[in-house]
């Protein structure tokens, strides 16, 4: 086996936090620890609100994510488990061969082809029971 | 108030995720994901061995933490939640004026007085249940 060689997650992309209501969260996240808001988004396809808070030094960014129904993964995940980190974002290079390499290694990835986000990025995640516990996501930046 | 405009929070330093067994994480994250392992270090002071993977981009790094006794409140999440995500660590400037900053906001610092690291670094938690349910670590660089 050889992927162990590989540099298949070369960066964090975001780190994710699901909260009941993105206001209050960023009466924390923004105005006391000081987190720029880049902007806030409704993305439909996911049923959830957005508010995208890059790092001011080094890169990589928190995500605030409200769920915004009581039908999806996400919303049920606030639900059960209460308002905490979600999943963890690692950007890769080339994301179908990393779907490939996981799959081989034993790695449960969620989607068969990877969804399409509304700036052309692609992505995928893996099961946490097959990644010790952690939901991860991999993303691949738009061409 | 005005800490709304300060950066406190300058970058991500870590994820930390704590796992039952260090050699069995590191068959995903540094052979699957392909993570660099930097050096995998016993803390006595916090009864754990840390695993730290820095990303081969960008910066800030992935510490798998196994705890090495039943007896702290890492085992005692471990034993109640499962492995994953335990808490993120962001580097700030002046930790002495960010515990003050964020106990004028209400949010609960877990130290009174910021912990020392074997590398002289300074750190403190921030209680999840002020930060929408996230553990935080906030992180003074050694000078």
């Amino acid at each position: 086996m050889t992927v162990g060689k590989m540099q298949l997650a070369k960066r964090i992309d975001h780190i994710a936090i699901v909260v009941q209501d993105l206001d209050a969260a960023l009466q924390v996240y923004r105005d006391v620890l000081g987190l720029p808001l880049e902007r806030v988004e409704e993305v439909p396809a996911e049923k959830v609100k957005v508010a995208f808070l890059p790092l001011p030094e080094g890169d990589g960014e928190v995500e605030l994510v409200q769920p915004t129904t009581h039908d999806t993964g996400i919303a049920r995940y606030l639900a059960e488990r209460g308002e905490g980190m979600h999943h963890i974002c690692f950007e890769v290079g080339d994301i179908q061969a990393a779907m490939a390499d996981l799959a081989a290694a034993g790695l449960q990835v969620l989607e068969e082809e990877p969804r399409l986000g509304s700036q052309g990025q692609k992505y995928v995640f893996i099961h946490p029971k097959t990644a010790h516990g952690v939901l991860i996501e991999l993303y691949e930046r738009p061409k």
